[in-house]
C-alpha cells in the first residue's frame, strides 16, 4: 500500500479564475508507471470519512487501514503522543498540555501564553520533569511545539474518565479535574496534584506561568490489523504521526528518512519479512499545503519513478493512492474524493487507462469506494478470503 | 438550492412503444445556463429515499434538506396541516378527516360520503366550527378537497397517542378513539366529546352525516435546520405544502405567486439576510402529472434563464436538482433517481459537460447519490465544515 499523502487536488483553474480547463496536480504529473498500473488494474476515487468530510490524518489513515474512522477514534492525549513518536504504554494516561499565562487572582489571561517559542516549551517542560514528584507516578512531561506540550502519567490502575481543566476561555481561573466516575478518583488525585505542584514551578516563569491539560486519554484497545486481517504488516514513514497510528494497529513501524528512494530500499530489504506493507510519502502534502502545485507534481513523479521497484518484487496486491486529498490551490486538507489504484493478477480490469481525478471517476470501484473497503478488497485480490455460504 | 418538482423524467418513447431513442423532459430542453453549470460543478443522480421508493413531496423535501425521509416522519394529521398551510403550533393535536355517510344503525355505508365536493365540505366544516362546544379547548376544522378536513385540538397537555376512529371498511361503527397510554386519556376524552357532537350536528345532513378521524399527530420536535448546518435559512416558494414542510425546519418561509420572476425577484431582495435559499418551482411536477411532456420541456427551459440572475448574486454553493422524478409518460411522481448539480468555486469539476438524465450518469455524484447527502456536501463546498481529527 503506496500513500502519497495528501494525493487528490484540484485544478489550478477553478471556478474562482473562470477557468476550469486545467488538471489537477495528478493530472498534470507525468506518470507512464502509475498509467500502466492503473490500465492493468481497478481504478476509482474512494471516500476517507464520508461526504463532505475533510479528514485529519489520523483518521485517513485509520480507514485506509481497514478501521472506520468515526467508530474507532483515538482520545486527543494519545494522538498528541502518537504524532510525536512518544512510546505510549498501555495504562498510561496522556493529555494534551498548554503553557498559559495567569493574572495575580489566578485567572487566565492568555490560554496559549502568547505562543511561547518551542525551546521555551522545552526549557519549561525540562523543568517540571525534574521537579514534580508523585509518589508511585511516573511523571513525563515533552515539549510538542511552542506551547503544546505532552503529559503522561505512568502508574497502576490509572483511568482517563477525568474532565479538563482547561475552561476554554480567558477569565476564568483553571478548573479542577473532575474524575467522571469513581475508578477515577484516584487518577484525578494524581492530577490535581500535578497541576497544584506546577503552579508552584512555574510560578515566576513569564510569560508562561501556569498549564491547562485536555484530552485525558489512553491507548485505545482496538483490534489488530494481524488479528483482522491476518497479515503480518510493517509501516514504512518518515513522520512518527504515521508510524504512531501504525503502531496503534499493531504494524511493526520503520523509521527512515524523509526520502523515496530509501523508504523503497527498506521495502526491498524487509520483502520476505512481512505480508503487508504500508509505504507513506509525507511530502505531497507538504506541498499541498504549501501551495506549491509544481513541487506536487514532480514528487508524483518521484513516486511513479519507484513503481517498477515495487513491481520487482512480485507483490501480489499493489494499491496505489492517497489518505486525502491536499489540493494546493486550497493549502489544506478538503474533503474531495482521493484517487485509488488497485493492481492483481486476478483483478478485472476496467476501462480507465490513467491514474487521475477524472479519469478515475469512470473506474470499476465508483466515485465514492468507501476507504474501509480497501482492506477486504485488497484480501480478496490476494486470495485470502474465505467463500461465504456453501 | 433551486428545486424543479418533479425534474427528473422519461424519454417519450420508451421500452412500452419499442422506441428508447427518445429523450428526457430535461434532456430535450435547451438549457444552455444549467450546461455551463453542469461543466464547471459537479453532477449524478440523487436517490430521494431509497432504491425503488416513490416518495411524496414531503418526505421528498426533507431528504434535500438534510432530514432522512425514513427517521424523520410527519404525522398524518400534522402533514395535512402543513399541506394546506395551517399554522400548527406547538402542543396542538392534528388529525386528518373523512366525512362519511353511516346508516340508520351507525354503521358505516360509505367512508367517503360519495366524495362530496369541496364546497359542500366547507359548509360542514363551518357548522362544525360553529356549533361544537367543549371547555377549554378550541376547536378548528378546516375544509381541504372533497370529503376531506382537518381537525386541529388546542389546549393544554394534549397527547397524540390516541387511536384512529376509522374502521377502515364499511359495515362498521366508527371506533372509539382510545388512549394508547394514561396521559393521553384526556385527549381522548375531548376527541370522543367533539365526535359525539358532531354526530347530532350532521345527523340530518346527506349524504355527508358523520366523520372520521385518522393520524392524530403533533408538529414535531426536530432539531432545525439552523442548528443542524449554521445557516440562516428560508423557503421562496408558491405552494403552501413547500412552505410548510420548509417551516418545520425553521426556515422562513415567504409567499410567493406561482411565478419564477416574481420568485427571483425575492431572492434577489432578501439576499443579504440569508445564508440558505431555497427557491421551489412548483409548475414542472403539475405539467408532469398532467402528462404534457412539452409544457415540462418549456418550464425547465424557464428555469434555466433565471441562472444568470442567480449566479450574479455571487453564490458560494449552486444547488439545482428536483425533489424526485415525474416523467410525463407516467403521470404521476415515480421512483426514478433525480438529475442532480452542484457548483461552487471549489468543487472539482467531472467530466460531464450538459445538464441531464444520462449525461448526469457520468457525474462524480454517481447515479444514486444519497439526496441526505447533499447539505453536508455544500456545507463542505461553502467551507463550512471543521476537519475531523487531526
Amino acid at each position: 500500500m503506496l500513500v502519497m499523502d495528501g494525493l487528490g487536488g484540484l485544478p489550478i483553474g477553478t471556478n474562482e479564475t473562470n477557468d476550469t480547463s486545467g488538471k489537477t496536480e495528478l493530472e498534470t504529473a507525468h506518470t507512464p508507471n502509475l498509467d500502466k498500473l492503473a490500465a492493468d488494474g481497478i481504478t476509482g476515487l474512494h471516500l476517507p470519512v464520508g461526504t463532505g468530510i475533510t479528514p485529519g490524518s489520523g483518521p485517513a489513515h485509520l480507514g485506509l487501514f481497514g478501521y472506520d474512522p468515526l467508530e474507532f477514534q483515538i482520545g486527543r492525549g494519545a494522538l498528541e503522543a502518537v504524532g510525536i513518536g512518544f512510546d505510549l504504554e498501555k495504562g498510561d494516561v496522556a493529555a494534551r498540555g498548554n503553557f498559559c499565562t495567569v493574572d495575580d487572582s489566578g485567572k487566565i489571561s492568555d490560554r496559549r501564553a502568547g505562543r511561547i517559542d518551542t525551546s521555551t516549551c522545552q526549557k519549561l517542560s525540562e523543568l517540571l520533569n525534574e521537579k514534580v514528584k508523585i509518589d508511585g507516578v511516573e511523571v513525563i512531561v515533552q515539549a510538542v511545539r511552542e506551547h503544546r506540550f505532552l503529559l503522561v502519567l505512568r502508574s497502576d490502575g490509572l483511568s482517563d474518565a477525568v474532565a479538563e481543566t482547561d475552561p476554554q476561555r480567558t477569565g476564568k481561573a483553571p478548573l479542577s479535574p473532575e474524575a467522571f466516575e469513581p475508578k477515577a478518583d484516584k487518577t484525578s488525585s494524581i492530577i490535581a496534584d500535578f497541576v497544584e505542584q506546577a503552579a508552584v514551578i512555574l510560578k515566576d516563569q513569564r510569560p508562561a506561568n501556569m498549564l491547562l491539560l485536555r484530552g485525558f486519554s489512553q491507548l485505545p484497545d482496538w483490534p489488530l490489523f494481524h488479528e483482522l486481517f491476518g497479515l503480518k504488516a510493517c509501516a514504512i514513514a518518515a513522520y512518527p504521526m504515521y508510524r504512531g497510528v501504525a503502531k496503534l494497529v499493531g504494524m511493526v513501524p520503520y523509521e527512515v528518512d524523509d526520502d523515496l528512494d530509501k523508504e523503497f530500499a527498506l521495502l526491498e530489504q524487509y520483502w520476505s519479512d512481512y505480508d503487508f506493507f504500508f509505504l507513506h510519502m509525507k511530502q505531497t502534502d507538504s506541498a499541498g499545503e504549501d501551495g506549491d502545485f509544481a513541487k506536487k507534481v514532480s514528487l508524483i513523479e518521484e513516486m511513479d519513478q519507484m513503481i517498477p521497484r515495487a513491481m520487482k518484487l512480485k507483490p501480489d496486491v499493489v494499491i496505489v493512492t492517497g489518505d486525502h486529498s491536499t489540493p494546493a490551490i486550497m493549502k489544506k486538507h478538503s474533503w474531495h474524493p482521493v484517487p485509488l489504484l488497485l493492481w492483481s493478477k486476478l483483478c478485472r480490469p476496467d476501462n480507465v487507462k490513467e491514474f487521475g481525478e477524472r479519469a478515475c471517476l469512470g473506474g470499476s470501484l465508483g466515485a465514492a469506494f468507501p476507504a474501509t473497503d480497501i482492506m477486504p478488497l485488497a484480501l480478496a485480490n490476494a486470495g485470502r478470503l474465505e467463500k461465504f455460504g456453501a
